[in-house]
């Protein structure tokens, strides 16, 4: 029986800035990238948000991002290899810190770290040894087919492909940038084929109409508006009617 | 044989900040609380300062602080003991994240957490009961006859009584508070004795002439500069004949 | 013809966070008071705040806060006098960067530092040196009757007097605090009565009966929440209705 | 009679933390570049610099950077044009409020603000925007022949051609990387001889060999060590030997 992931972030308030419908997406969710202090998230959030994923028998992540609150980890920044294995490392830990038997099931990166990893491997690989260190059983959430992936089999860390359902694709496997028009796919009824398309047959169109080979092992949702939940309980109820397991990864 | 730890408080730089001679100092302690990034520290520091200690055999601690990196964590803030709790829990599990096995040694509260804690009982509880979240067999390093030693007692946590060398004591076992004119030894050879009497007769005189009893575990020693330096190897030294083994708790 | 003066904090959303009903709160009050980066805001919200509320023709004023924006700037910090007028004016002189000709109104500190100040004359008047060093004719915003007011008067600063519609007296004057059951009035209709009451008699009940003379300039409201505006409608409409003049100060 | 203004970054320091020899290298110098809080620099410390500074009749002059303390403003950032706008305005502002007058005399990007503007248009335009905003009579110092001047030209504000004693150029004009081997002159007689050189004959031999036009107005130097120190005293004496004045922009 085929099965996939739903993966989504949470635990995006900060002291008194609230964000994001956690209590309301974690049923229907089976992964939670847990924000760690440096783009979003503080101790308290930290410690009720693990508390609330435990309660919904949801996988626990750690989601470090660059040290950068302001931009919300959305924003570029040159940081060397040893900082980024340090940040990553921090992160991961103080997380750790917070879970009910010290263990954590997964790391994603955030935003910009995500991104820039996706395609730079040095980056990519500084991140991967950041998490095995903490932990060589943890499992890296990266871009299905991205140098996050490459650099996890390279140094023997667990990794989960991870695939966007409201995103087109460029024929190298990468996401189109948000920048260019046709970036975001608004249908979500295609959004959902798509998911099921590269669940049950591991290939996708690309935006040039090429076909990519696609081995998806979770799928990135989203909580933080009424639209959003909604969109993660219509694609967890059309898995189910197809006969895909939605199950952590 | 009479036995004492030293121990200090390392990977206090900061980004492009240097503070500290961690290096010079590292030969003469047996304990090192290491900055966690809230007062004081970096993540890459603390990975540098974590290969540093280890090298030297000296026992990993963490020294976490108040979020006030300006401040020096040294500015009292009215935080609530959940935020204490969780931002004790996060700095601890952040510097668990950099150590080769995952495990910790002790932990000692910084500054102006460290001095609210030792006369608030509910303050010094939250800490305790944030480190016990993380490894129930850490140590907490608290000021001896402190309300942080009873905090520990209270749930379990083990415990390491500190006294100071170069400071004076009131009749309640408080430290004389540094705004007051006599709250510093300056003659070294009289803070050497205050030391050696302390760990072999369990007492102190206060700053009042009155017998405290008291029963170190620790003495807290300073790296941050030449003098201070001098002064570790020149205690160091003195225990050594003097009989009392130097060593971590 | 009696006049008083609406105040409100404004501008307090940061990077991706938004707070606060800006737009929907300024057509009713007289004077804003905009963070500054310090326990809120950032620097783009600071010019798209200064816009608005130039647009609504409101006053604009600087509401400088302690350095904590986890803690939204409530939780008491110990800092120096020295650090305390530096940081005022630091804010002040950032925000002052992005009015249309170089000038605010008036200035309010936040939280923890307004309450602080209140009652400590050293840290109040630190705060009225470092609002006189960047403008001397800036206007002070303090508790009315409370140590802001007399350090303003000793150094020759303006001052406007603030009460509190929705807050009892203490015989003293200061505010009751929150931690107590009966500081915040519930109802409406008594709040409203009691600020014309301030207004048009120069006194009001203290919790405990007696009577405290009271002299405002300028009344505390909120725009953080639907009902909070709702109550700003209702204030103005009342005050318009007993013939006040509602008025910048 | 030629002249030449010598300006140097200071104001450092931060917190606990201190950082450059200000007082050293003050005499010596023309205009102080003070650093605004973002990647160094603080309130308190900000208030002695400026103090200091007048003291010795250098031109003041605010050295806005990102906000990014840990990596001391040195990491390139990907901020937005409207968000490089604001937090120039903002630090220009925050650091014009403790000038004696609330007056400066210029303004100089730091570190990756300086670089990435340097050749970026739109970033130099923001940054020239902000500048202006506060102050149209503002001089902005930046890399001579470089985007930051044109962009200074194009919006009528007054600019300032900054050169370099100790780096190497390429060919069109920018900053030979410190990647490079050869990007540091180390001889310090050479870097002296071209200064004199492109002060005098306002050209100076790019790596490659070709010659570049430059038409300096001020040259930058460094106090952040005894050796620093030492140059800035050697390139002084230089000048005026040479029959050149050290003069403030």
């Amino acid at each position: 029986m085929a099965k996939i992931d739903l993966n989504c972030d949470l635990g995006e308030s900060f002291g008194r800035y609230k964000l994001g419908l956690d209590e309301d997406v974690l049923p229907y969710i089976t992964s939670a990238n847990i924000a760690c202090g440096f783009h979003a998230g503080d101790p308290e959030v930290m410690a009720q948000t693990v508390t609330l994923a435990t309660k919904d028998h949801v996988a626990l992540g750690a989601h470090p991002g660059l040290h950068d609150l302001e931009g919300f980890g959305r924003r570029r920044m040159q940081i060397s290899a040893l900082a980024a294995k340090a940040d990553v490392q921090y992160q991961v830990g103080a997380l750790q810190a917070f879970t009910p038997d010290g263990k954590l099931h997964h790391v994603k990166p955030h935003g910009a770290l995500y991104n820039m990893a996706a395609a730079n491997h040095e980056l990519a690989r500084a991140i991967c040894e950041g998490i095995y260190a903490v932990d060589p059983t943890l499992i890296l959430v990266g871009l299905a087919n991205s140098e996050l992936i490459s650099a996890a089999q390279e140094i023997g860390l667990p990794y989960a492909q991870e695939v966007f359902a409201d995103r087109q694709y460029e024929p190298d496997g990468s996401l189109v940038s948000r920048t260019k028009p046709n970036a975001v796919i608004t249908d979500e009824d295609v959004a959902v084929k798509r998911v099921i398309q590269m669940v049950e047959e591991h290939q996708i169109k690309a935006v040039d109409g090429s076909i990519l080979t696609i081995n998806p092992d979770t799928v990135c949702v989203h909580g933080d508006g009424i639209k959003a939940v909604a969109f993660v309980k219509k694609i967890h109820s059309a898995l189910d009617q197809e006969g895909i397991e939605v199950k952590s990864m």
